[in-house]
């Protein structure tokens, strides 16, 4: 299994708080050892930070942790090799242009049987099935669209209608950007928390870390934070149940799909 | 104007020697202030890193010239706008896969009516003629091979034809990698090295560095390094004449198409 983080917020907000503990999992408090990587963006373009090295003891990884960068929309993820091997093409996440978008994907589970399914003109660089998965859905959306859907409540739709296609496979979930949502697929396990005021305090559950988070925010701030399993121990997380599909924007839940 | 930086070489190398040249430029000793971008392959994998700061004073160019990493192609940029924001979508080098593979493109000069181009699927993110330029390579590329061609001299040809038919918009320097090959067009200032055995120093022409390449490589190394100025002063830059497409691989030149 894999770790993923998705932030998804109202104002750019700084994602070190969470990556830090997200990074621990790297080697340190978790077994995922074999890579991770961080995408952010900025406007309309996407910063991304891929090492196939451990998080944990990452010079990228600590660069990155001292020097925050603010963020509408960031996916991170951190591997546990399971399919493919630790190369920086196999590093989650995936960045690539779909209308005009740059289209950000990480996944965490294992699709054996995908490589069944098709592949239009998005092509694997890698060996791993999540790339395999991810090409898929990318063609899928192209197939159903011809453009940027302007009821974007049909593009949520087909999101989730693919994501159960593909979950067909094994195990699915996903973290997947177009730069204005987050969209957030429980196949097994995913959970998910938003910050909005009154805020307080919270502990990382990795690492001896607190943040104060009403000194950092005004009233209107709204975050929403992604993750495999609660990345703090003082708030309460929602879990995914299987199946799910969640949809953030503006740093809120717009509605759960299957 | 803005400076391209390319290394294609038969061992991986490091490049931070000849970046730390270019980063000058970025600020410093050129009026280059407008971002910068370095791509580097790592097997089929690419890392990428884009900033919108000065090369001069990012912190994450300072991060890469303090970790070398060593590669067998590498494409980078420093940008003086003229046309498009100085935002991270609009910075260079631009990474999008095609037939599975990561191409990576630099571009010098302006392409005023390079938008007549009609585009296929392959759509700019921001708002640069680059970038458009770039879409209609790729797309090109699409339309004459179903896939990577088998005959490579057929694609060296491909590049040399459409990078002519772009050119007729305006200026057309650029950088394009495959992950095999650099390919360097020169449609005003272009010129590049092939630094092989025996091996001797040589001086940054911006900055008060010198490298011992004997010390840093074997006999049987080759390193092709393209830039728009001579970035070392005691060596012999070829200089490109306007049309020329230069093909490199293993450090060799292949040959000059137009």
């Amino acid at each position: 299994m894999c770790e993923l983080l998705g932030m998804e917020c109202n104002v750019p907000t700084d994602i070190v708080f969470s990556f830090t503990g997200l990074r621990q999992r790297g080697g340190k408090t978790g077994p995922h050892a074999d890579g991770w990587g961080l995408a952010f963006y900025e406007g309309r373009g996407t910063r991304i930070f891929l090492d196939p090295e451990p998080a944990c003891s990452s010079p990228l990884a600590r660069f990155v942790a001292e020097h925050p960068i603010k963020t509408l929309l960031a996916i991170g993820h951190i591997r546990q090799r399971t399919r493919g091997a630790t190369t920086l093409a196999n590093t989650h996440p995936f960045v690539r242009e779909l209308w005009g978008r740059n289209w950000v994907f990480a996944h965490n589970g294992t699709l054996k049987t995908v490589r069944r399914r098709k592949l239009g003109s998005f092509r694997p660089v890698g060996t791993t099935d999540s790339e395999h998965a991810y090409c898929y859905l990318l063609e899928s959306l192209r197939r159903r669209f011809r453009a940027y859907p302007k009821r974007v409540t049909d593009l949520w739709q087909a999101v989730a209608d693919i994501g159960a296609e593909i979950a067909e496979h094994g195990t699915f979930n996903f973290l997947l950007g177009d730069g204005r949502h987050l969209f957030a697929r429980c196949g097994t396990r995913l959970c998910h928390v938003v910050r909005k005021a009154p805020f307080g305090p919270a502990r990382l559950a990795d690492d001896d870390v607190t943040v104060d988070f009403s000194a950092v925010t005004t009233p209107r701030d709204r975050v929403a934070v992604v993750a495999t399993r609660p990345l703090t121990k003082d708030e309460t997380w929602v879990q995914g149940s299987p199946g799910d599909l969640w949809v953030f924007d503006g740093g809120i839940l717009r509605g759960t799909f299957r």
